[in-house]
């Protein structure tokens, strides 16, 4: 088992919030899958993009997701997003913490499988690269 | 506790879809939004819009989601959304289940809590209207 | 020159509208690709997905847009698109018109090459196939 | 007649592309209008949610767009977009100008109003407020 973080700051935009003036729900899940990109990229030193070219990979695809809403962000807030990922043998998970000045707004939990293309170009779950691996132990 | 169910064909579209070719899972969240949306314009036989209009009520944020995702989708399939709704006191449960040609490819549990605005115009949850209860015993 | 329509209907979703209540402009464009799409499958009986499996086709990216918007519409919404299809030889136009109980609300041409992969995966603009063209022509 | 201009940087996002593997265009349309509060944030000194609490001011939504996609982009990208004003009355344009490494990708000349609430709360158009306009100038 292989910990690691990695944290950003996202900024909530108009186009992300609904009639409400809040936040509407899905876009946290872009900035949550997009958080999970982002932290490959910040142990591996490419991008998702070159990790397709370089690494026996074909994509993370969610398995599982839960999320709570503890309290609503709105355009101009800029966001902290810390991601923790925790490594299983061919899957792995991510735990997302979305806090506004220190206050939790919203956590996820997320399941994800290292999938590759075999022969006939399905996708398959396959052991995460030890290549891969050692970077996050770094 | 009242049950009530409600189902609805939806196109998953070529936007809707990654670079993998299957749908980028936030789209199945904006779906489950629309889909619980369209579930109360059943019962009641008004929109989401009149809702705000002629009932006491400010939204129906969620609280909580629970989803999994078992088999992609892609562009041009035409799933099945069939969500069934539990009420608590001043909040409700609805379970959405997305199917193609029978296989279920997704599921979801969610939480909303009903709100009100109150006299400084700040959300506060608040019981169910009996009213809108009613709509659904039908 | 061919010219084709097609006519959908189309729910404006509580996620596709901002803070104003009235809906985000960027939606209109997804709403305004979709209907593209379906007025080809209108015209071929096939969808995109099936475009790409039985056609030389390898897509029909945007070259340039232009859109007014007119009058709002909102949440709870069903506007009606109508889109107009108009061939060159390896590109075409596409006019579309959304209505609300028939007042225009937005309206917007575009362009779009069709092109195709070549030998080395490039994508490269291809002449429209005659066996396309015909469909359009029924 | 007031000219300023702002750039910033943006990420392409595995979310933003599709099965081609290139953004897909309605989400050029999200970056443009974020461009656009951006580059009111860099003259006010406020963001968007402040200038509705502190100006006279409801928004400016978009009448008129024209977007050309040149040179696609794809996951990964980090594109910089640079934004230029110029007003007019109640009205003002805004020239986005999409690039990577040096290379324009997308351009896009949009036209906005100055809108403000009435006694009714029914939006109309207004003079952009002179200490708005000054703020740009310096």
């Amino acid at each position: 088992m292989t910990a690691f973080s990695n944290t950003r700051t996202v900024r909530i935009e108009w186009g992300d919030c609904d009639p409400a003036g809040i936040i509407f729900y899905p876009r946290y899940f872009e900035i949550f899958d997009a958080s999970t990109t982002h932290l490959f990229e910040a142990a591996l030193g490419i991008t998702k993009f070159q990790m397709f070219k370089n690494l026996e990979f074909a994509g993370f695809p969610l398995v599982r997701t839960h999320a709570r809403f503890l309290k609503p962000t709105r355009f101009g807030d800029d966001v902290s997003v810390e991601s923790k990922i925790t490594f299983g043998r061919s899957s792995f998970d991510v735990e997302h913490r979305l806090t506004l000045k220190g206050d939790v707004c919203a956590d996820c939990s997320e399941t994800r499988v290292w999938v590759v293309r075999d022969a006939g170009g399905t996708l398959k779950s396959h052991t995460v690269p030890e290549t891969v691996l050692a970077k996050f132990r770094k």
